[in-house]
């Protein structure tokens, strides 16, 4: 009898989601699934249910979780909300936790894998960016470790994991810079919302594909970078490389660099994560060299994309801040989405946000989610006002 | 008291020579330098043995050896020949020996340190490329490994080296494409060798710039890559990167590719074969992606550049074959720098001669030494009398 190993996925019906099933189908007969979750996608949760039989699924949405109940009829056991996260998450022998949840909902859900010795495949950027100093005290006292699913984060820990060793002088992230890369901040101001979704490199989910757009996504990913490799600020830069076949690089003290690099596709560091410290057989596509016109590298423009200056000072100046930088986001990224404001005032609601906050430090879990709470009530209550 | 490593330099005064000792100025006070050789450059020798203070040094041609004992005046041990060259790589003790020898005289000493027990900083490929099979048989006996400071092979080393249990697919040796890349064939007739010795991007010796720019140097860095990795030839790719940055590439089966990058300089491979495992801050100047215009990668022109062909064809063959090509190409490119035949007719007598021979496989040292003379012999005497 073969014993396969079990993975928990959060956001099952999302695009981490989705593409971590795919990457399972992938590595047939290896992986079963025990648990999935979604927030309100109700139908594709219920098909995937029915696909790959997990003894349990969550449903976010309260009213829901009655309706799935009725549909999959006892094929599984049906949880709902936040508690329902948390108990899967923290199911005995769990071999990956992947947490491809959207913004700071993904914060107790990772820390409760943490705690219960499951090894977490870590999308949710939000958890390190507003987590990052509890989760890293977790982490040490426990001796495990967080595998990063992001595409970046998941280069430079291939990168640092096989040079435990050697000293390194620089992380360099490296950004695709969007749809908007070579737009004015004056022609930022009236893009729709369908042209902030069109990523030109990678294809992901709405929120994140909007982060993109104003460059936060790599802002949060610098903070992200900071805690999950403890790298001082200083030595983390950001590389616009809009063919995004680089997924990122380190430089070593003796200015040698290592570069990871593939085609653009979630599926190839999710599959790391199922299959690290081994590679296997991936179903993405071969990176042709000789088809690349170029690869090119340029510094990214801070006065246009302040959503990556206003990261790096949250991030500096650490405790509340970057809290406030990602609530606000959230809230901002949601009120474009729906088409209430507009593209620059996405960051331009942060900025006053933060300059309006009054750090803390030594923050808990709930002191957290607290002040998440708070800043995106604040939020709302600015751009109800202003916009 | 602080133990200072030992290390020989063969070929000092050469280009590898003479970037070892400014990396062993880099690493102060780690390094003592035991022994010095050079072919004929007497004087270079002599002011290296006063600054370096060898216990040795070696001075290749014989009528030369008085004249240096007279110079250094007891200072050093003069020891002459190949005999002299054998007898320092074997001393006890060495942490490394830098073979630094430029074409197939780089034989011997190779296979005397490796039986001496000292580790191996292999700068002449045509150790690999006329007796890889034998090296390689030594290297499994006496569980030793050889440390490549051609750059390519250091990048391939320096990434296979860290990721040891995972599958590669595929070695893609970057070629700089030398300064005829977008030369024709015919275009290539009437070269000078002032232009074939204008290397675009390396600082390197005489005889490896033109075997840059025919592309051997490419070729038998295939073959040399084939014995150092173990890696069959339809595994091994050759990238035309004119830019230089990209110093070697690894494809894993999942797709995923890890590439090795910096400055075009031999000082950073030479460096971390005194420093390996560990790095350490280098003279080498930081790479800086923003200046650099764009990346790019083409498929090698072997109709153009046949020399490619030919040490693929020669590579694939074996046994003695590798050793008729670079025989043949040591003869050819030294009537070429004597401006006694035509750039083309470099590759075009290696082509007749590698057709003439008869093949035999199961090699001595002492068969490849008389291969390789009957070869040159040859050579010659195709040379003079068609050219």
């Amino acid at each position: 009898m073969i014993l396969l190993k079990k993975t928990v996925i959060l956001g099952s019906t999302g695009s981490i989601g989705r593409q971590s099933l795919d990457v399972i189908n992938n590595l047939s007969q290896e992986w079963e699934v025990v648990a999935l979750t979604a927030n309100t996608s109700i139908d594709l949760l219920e098909e995937q249910a029915i696909e790959y039989k997990p003894e349990y699924v969550v449903i976010m949405d309260d009213k829901l979780a009655l309706d799935l109940q009725k549909r999959l009829q006892g094929k599984c056991e049906v949880l709902k909300g936040l508690k329902g996260l948390e108990d899967v998450v923290s199911l005995q022998g769990i071999d990956l936790v992947i947490n491809g949840l959207v913004g700071a909902a993904g914060l107790k859900p990772s820390i409760a894998a943490i705690k219960a010795g499951n090894r977490l495949g870590l999308a949710n950027k939000e958890s390190m960016v507003i987590g990052g100093e509890i989760i890293n005290k977790l982490l040490a006292s426990t001796g495990q470790e967080i595998y990063p699913v992001d595409s970046e984060h998941n280069a430079i820990f291939q990168i640092l994991s096989s040079h435990r060793d050697q000293e390194i002088k620089k992380i360099l992230l490296t950004a695709s810079g969007g749809p908007f890369l070579n737009y004015s901040r004056d022609e930022l101001q009236d893009v729709s919302v369908k042209e902030a979704l069109a990523h030109p490199k990678w294809n992901m989910g709405k929120k994140i594909s909007i982060d993109s757009a104003t460059m936060m996504n790599k802002g949060l990913e610098v903070i992200e970078a900071h805690w999950l490799f403890n790298t001082p600020y200083d030595k983390i830069d950001v590389v616009v490389h809009p063919e995004s076949i680089i997924h990122s690089l380190i430089e070593f003290i003796d200015n040698s660099m290592v570069a990871e690099m593939g085609v653009s596709d979630m599926r190839l560091p999710i599959q790391s994560a199922f299959t690290y410290p081994e590679k296997k057989n991936a179903q993405v596509e071969e990176l042709d060299l000789f088809s690349l016109e170029k690869l090119t590298f340029y510094k990214p423009d801070v006065e246009k994309f302040i959503a990556l200056k206003l990261a790096y000072q949250a991030g500096k100046m650490g405790g509340s801040y970057p809290v406030v930088l990602n609530a606000a986001n959230e809230v901002a990224v949601d009120s474009f989405l729906k088409e209430k404001i507009k593209f620059n005032e996405i960051t331009r609601v942060i900025e006053l946000l933060l300059e309006d906050h009054k750090g803390e430090s030594k923050l808990s879990v709930d002191d957290i989610l607290a002040i998440d709470q708070q800043t995106r009530k604040k939020t709302r209550e600015v751009l109800d006002k202003c916009c």
